[in-house]
This record gives structure tokens, sequence and C-alpha cells, in this order.
């Protein structure tokens, strides 16, 4: 497909972020920008929070590295290429800290180019079923890769980069391991073929993640993961509580994305 | 990255089809073919086994169908583009019978394109962990997408179109849904890591499979998926001793290709 500047496809974006419960008065530790340039581009990263350890605020991270990404986005050297603005966007960030991150540019032909670094997602849902999704990445079971202040974290180098042919009607489902961890992908299918509007649909599919982050009964994705890995907590853990079913507390970042045309 | 021509990556490629156990006899109804063309291609049809009711050998579609994709690969018109290359092969396929299809086409300076139509898949390994998957796409449980000799099937139009960048070490793993079915993509990590040569890798996996099928008491991702779903076997076959846990018997094709520059 072949469309005339002005012509072709575009997202119709809405979002929605709930922080984590114990956070919600400093916003939490996600951040995430959207731009329409082209067809659209959309992006999350998740503050990594075992810097609060360290007495470093972990949102700081996260938020000035979307900063410098959508002040980058139609940067000459990014050349609209998602892996190189996670590049610059790295480079210009000053916090301590560290982040995963993802980011997804649709070009108007309905090429949609995205690098992942870490456990941030996408889907994309197609005819009620997923055609797409991203695989996140980790060193070991809830520690994922991550763009990070210090030498020893990952580098735009590690990146997953990979390109997906999207059409008219198709639905973007971004968002942070906080949804991923907490609604399943059929649910998520469902979600988004109910809604007409894409902010509606944000909002309902990230309030779906915080009651299922809530329900210590519900068998997450989280907890079913966890224990296919053969995970456990440790007992002097258990002792204060910690289990291996139900939801996952966590800071929620939906970003639902209708593919149109003009 | 950029290579002059005969550098860059590339495929060392092995293979291994183990068929259904009751179809020995005509080796099945999947189909394959590799060629190392520039970074090379690779495919799976998986011949859609209904047809035998109507008196048509499934394996003819499939096998005609790879056939023909084998010699349309340098073919001016298709571009090194997987979808067009469904396209022309399909139109030159005559059989009558439909099949499921995957094709992936990797070019030496990195990147790979795949077309699919059903449920065969591809996973790209690295370092340890699986950085991209296709998604299956189906009508309905178990009844997958597929090419058709007639009007009422999916076209090349249907295919899902990806791209992803690949780097050497990267170990590429392409199946019918009789590996995917049988083997969880944790297993699938494990094995890839356990075998320096390819063919071996691809024989070790397709015997995984098929050990796997005939385990009656293996909690498969068939058997997982049809209970997700909430699929249940209806009382008459139960009656006939069917059931829902177990492998699942199926033709097993294999493609293992392990990324290496020159």
């Amino acid at each position: 497909m072949f469309y005339s500047s002005g012509g072709g496809v575009f997202l119709s974006i809405g979002t929605h972020l709930i922080p984590h419960p114990n956070k919600v008065e400093k916003g939490g530790e996600d951040a995430f920008f959207i731009s329409s340039y082209k067809g659209g581009v959309i992006a999350v990263a998740d503050g990594v929070s075992g810097w609060a350890e360290r007495d470093v605020n972990p949102a700081l991270f996260s938020r000035e590295l979307m900063a410098h990404a959508s002040n980058l986005v139609e940067d000459e050297e990014v050349q609209y290429d998602p892996r190189t603005l996670i590049k610059k966007a790295h480079a210009a960030t000053s916090s301590t800290g560290s982040a995963t991150a993802i980011v997804a540019m649709l070009e108007r032909n309905g090429t949609m180019k995205i690098a992942n670094v870490g456990d941030c997602g996408l889907h994309v849902v197609r005819k009620g079923q997923i055609v797409f999704s991203t695989s996140p990445q980790e060193h070991y079971f809830d520690c994922p890769y991550q763009l990070s202040s210090e030498a020893v974290g990952q580098t735009y180098l590690d990146a997953t980069v990979t390109t997906v042919e999207i059409m008219e009607g198709d639905t973007v489902v971004m968002g942070s391991d906080g949804l991923f961890d907490n609604v399943f992908a059929r649910e998520i299918i469902s979600v988004v073929g109910s809604y007409n509007n894409s902010a509606d649909a944000a909002k309902a599919l990230a309030n779906l993640a915080y009651d299922h982050s809530q329900n210590s009964k519900f068998d997450s994705p989280y907890s079913q993961e966890a224990r296919a890995r053969d995970f456990d907590v440790p007992w002097w853990k258990k002792i204060m509580g910690m289990k291996l079913t139900g939801g996952k507390l966590d800071d929620i970042t939906v970003i639902v994305g209708q593919v149109k045309s003009s």
C-alpha cells in the first residue's frame, strides 16, 4: 500500500494511568508519551522501583526519558526509527535510576516499527484475535532488561526491534507490565471489542488490571508465570504475608490506538 | 548494520519431520522447504487433514504449495517479500485442499521478514530467551486460517506480516503446530541451548514433541489452551475415549536456523 502525503492510516489514541495504590500521592513510576506525528507515536517507560531503597525517586528517570523521547520524535537524526529514539533519549537523560521502555512509531503506509527494552509490551488486535505481540526480555523472573543511568544496565543495542504491517480497523494496545501481569490476552481482546472509543477502552483495561491486581484470589498471568517457572516465595517472606496467587500490585499504564484512515 | 555483498548474517539450517503415527506410510501432511538464497529462506506448510473426509489426500496441497514457493524464491516479481511469495505460490497451486503456511526470508543485513497464515509458528531465541514470536490466527479453537483451493479460504492478504532484526548468535525455530502444541517455549529455549548443530537441535525438538504427543498424562500447551478457553469434549466423544489432557498427535515439522556471520 502507498498513500500520498496527508493520507493513509493513523492512530486514534486513548491513554489511562493508574498508579500503584501506595504511590498515588507521587503519581507512580510509570511514564508515557503520545504524538500524532506521521501515523502516530506511542511510548511507555516503567521506572524500576528498587531505586527507592537507595533514596532515589524511581519516577525521575522514566519521566525524564519519556520527556526527551517526546521532544526528539521529529529529530532529523532519529529518522523516525524507535531504536534511535531510545538511544538519543537515553543519552539525554541525566536522572539517576533505570526504566524499561517501549516505543512504537507508525508510518502512514501502515508499517509500525517497535523497539522494546524489558517487559512493557504491545499487542495488535485484528478481527478479534491478537496477530502480533512483543516478547518481554528479562535477566530472571521479575527482573527485566532496563535502560539505566549506570553502566551495568542495558542500552538501545539490547532493544528488540520488530516491524508489523498494520491495517485499518486494527487496535494497538501498549502497556506497562502492570497491565500484562494482571490481564490475560483474551480479556484484552474482549475489552477492546466492547468500546468504540480508544480513551474508554484504555480506561476499561486499566480498571480491569487494577481490579485484578487487588484481588488476592485472581489467578493472574503473573501468578501463573511464577508457578510455571517453579518460582516460590522464601519462607521468611511467606511469614510476612507474601504469596504466589492473586494479581500483582503495580503502576498500570495503558495506551490504546485504533487504526483509522484518512 | 550494513554488509557488502557476500558478507553479513545467514542461517545455518537443520530440519526434522516426524509424520503423525497413523500417516507414516504416506509421509504425513506437513511440507517444508529451505533455501540458502541471500541470508536464507525457511518455510513450513501444514495440510488441513479434514480433506481426507472428502477423499482428497491432504498432503497434495501443502506439498505443491511448498514446491512452487521453493521455485519462486528468486523470482523477480517476488522481490524477496514473503507475502508475495505466498501469493504467487498459492496462485500456482492446482491441487484441491488447504494448508496453513509460514515463510521467513532473511536479508544479509539481519532483517528477517515473515508472512504467516494460520498456526504454524516461528520463535527467535536470543541469549536464552524468546525475543520474538509469531501469533497464530484461527477462526475458532483448533480451526486455523488456511490457504485453500476453495474461495472460502484465506489468501496472502490475510497473512500477518512482521519483520524482526536478527543478530549473530540468535536461533530461529520454525515449526508446524505439531511442535508448538506439544512443546513449551521454555523447553524450546532449553533444547536450543543444548546443541551446537542445528540439525541435532531440530531432531531433538521434533523428538520431544513426538514424545509429548504420545504422552496422555503430559499437560501440553494444547491441553492448557483448550482448558483456558473452557473448551470441553462433548459427552459422545468422551464415551469414545477423547479427553482434554495429554499431548496432541500430529505431524511435526521443525526447522532450526542458527544465525552466523560470514
